[in-house]
């Protein structure tokens, strides 16, 4: 069922501006930090583990992505990680390409053992791979498969005690008991690269300024949001305009309002 | 003279979309992502060392690139390299800037005795410094001289025991023996940064879809696919609006057809 | 007062071609090396240390930026900071969220020490850190904060013995002594991700071209030709269209020309 969708938390990040720290990939650096930059957010990114303990004292968010591990990224993930969780604020990981390779699968590992996290986003075959079911993940695209997202947002959602955002054609987001289907988004959103990677930067913007017990409704919120932008982005364009649909799409995170996003909502709790 | 040429890789990128392992520079690694992702293929950008015998299992293609070299990326090359080797599929060399410091002159002869390359892809500064021919080299760009490219183009090829592709005015393709000169593009493209890289990531995208016996020609048709799609793309544009052709260059090669490569292709044997 | 302002660096920029070595972030790499070719420089990309004392020999100038710190980058840095200064060519620094970590005031103070910078470019917030003033900094954002950055620039200025320019509003531009306000510029600057390490990277450009006794003059000009840019790119967009801002400042840096930069600016000596 569609339930009217009331969202409260861009209005938040507009005012508060808050800082999202973003341990993230050489492919999706510029774009995710322009992407929280016209939302409305301030974006650092920083990696270096010698500055991983104060980072998280001045952010209201943290967003870890391992899309282009390089060096000592992992041990400075966990370091801002465990920092972030004894501040209390929240942290977000994404799993780019966890099913690729071994070394991927173990890094996740690693991360879920030591950190807590929030909330976890990625596509089905990501999501898929974390709660250990077969999927035909090909390279950091979403593959395709027969299992039910939803059941599989649930799982991993009450294994690692987190929230999930599953991207796809339809986002799923859960918290374990409840979820919710986001119906919005563009055909083009899997056509142009770090669009995920901007979407869990989004993601930590919004969980930025929310409380605790409000964390499930900004995630839905941040998924429709993006989503939204995404879908007005391609208003005007040809199916191939791959290109200009990034920039339109950053045209319009700067210029979405709450109301646009009631308006295009299709938010299904199932 | 000018041959009919006729395409027939493109088709295969967009049905197969094979996965193009990139290991590249800070610089080049979003556009190369967005380029190939807009043609079809499926870019994955990876160089931690420890996943790259994982990587090219899963990969129809690796682009070798040395724009901004940092730490580890060198083994992670080599290692790459060889397994893609042992396994078989194409490897392609991107010699940024080589002429430009010792350091890149040892690490490119590193690669060259450590890993087969399929084809080599640079622009005639980094060719003729490969070639050891004097060249006015400036930096990464393409600097200029007299010498004859497709004398180089032949003499590296046979060296080497791989393809030459050096862009320039006219992109000049050898195989040592057969040599093909490619008389479109724009002279837009070497005023945005990383048009010869996502060039690479093109070509790399070609030869995944290509049988062996086939390789010379999907590079012909690589350079000539990508230098039409930069036509296109500059046909509405004042000399000056490189921000804009970046974004129509994503464009045209999401809305590139065989048939268009067709029309526009002017591929002469020389 | 507006004293009438005479660009004259602006041309030798697109005579000369200078290469402008950068050492520079993940998230600026791409759209600094854009903007150095679209102003009609040649920009170089390169951080490995085996390659430090090389790059300077060939370079026009030299622009270090600590932005996203990984591994070797300090050691880097200095190496090539010393050799630039050995070879007596033009060094900027970009201090970049040196306010928000104890690391990054450390990695500045290190620089500092062992370079001699020609100049520091970094807004209110970064400049005021380096001057030990308090200043209400937020990650890499500017914050707020009432000191006088006119002050703040002659000081820093005349205690490293170099030239400043701060952006904010209006840029300020020292050399201790004499100060120039350049009230040029558009709010939607700070909305875009690495627009401050694209300034730094186009001062460098400047710097470049110019003569010793020149630098103040070609830093002035440089933050004019900048900010009118910007200026222009704006003049057709709603306030919110940061995507579209990007890609048209690029545009415009590739069109201007010194009729507009003299046209446009307001340039006031203080």
């Amino acid at each position: 069922m569609t339930k009217s969708f009331q969202p409260r938390f861009l209005q938040k990040i507009r005012q508060n501006r808050p800082l999202v720290h973003n341990i993230t990939n050489i492919v999706a650096a510029n774009f995710s930090a322009n992407g929280l930059l016209a939302l409305g957010a301030s974006p650092i990114m920083a990696a270096a583990i010698e500055e991983m303990e104060d980072m998280p004292k001045l952010s209201s968010a943290l967003v870890i992505n391992i899309g282009t591990l390089i060096g000592k990224e992992i041990d400075a993930m966990v370091l801002a990680g465990k920092t972030a969780n004894h501040l209390g604020i929240p942290v977000l990981l994404d799993p780019v390409g966890v099913g690729a390779t071994s070394f991927r699968r173990q890094t996740v590992e690693t991360l879920l053992n030591e950190i807590q996290f929030t909330a976890i986003r990625g596509n089905a075959g990501e999501l898929a791979t974390i709660a250990g079911v077969d999927w035909q993940a090909k390279g950091v695209d979403a593959g395709e498969g027969s299992h039910n997202m939803v059941e599989i947002a649930k799982q991993v959602a009450k294994r690692y005690q987190t929230l999930i955002a599953i991207s796809g054609e339809a986002d799923v987001v859960s918290d374990g008991l409840r979820t919710v289907l986001v119906k919005n988004g563009s055909p083009m959103f899997p056509q142009i690269t770090a669009s995920g990677c901007l979407l869990s930067a989004v993601c930590g913007a919004f969980l930025a300024v929310a409380e605790k017990d409000q964390y499930f409704n900004s995630l839905i919120e941040a998924c429709t949001a993006y989503a939204v932008s995404g879908e007005i982005a391609a208003q005007s364009l040809k199916s191939t305009e791959y290109g200009q649909f990034a920039v339109n799409l950053l045209n319009e995170l700067g210029a979405l309002t709450t109301e646009a996003i009631t308006q295009y909502a299709k938010v299904e709790y199932v």
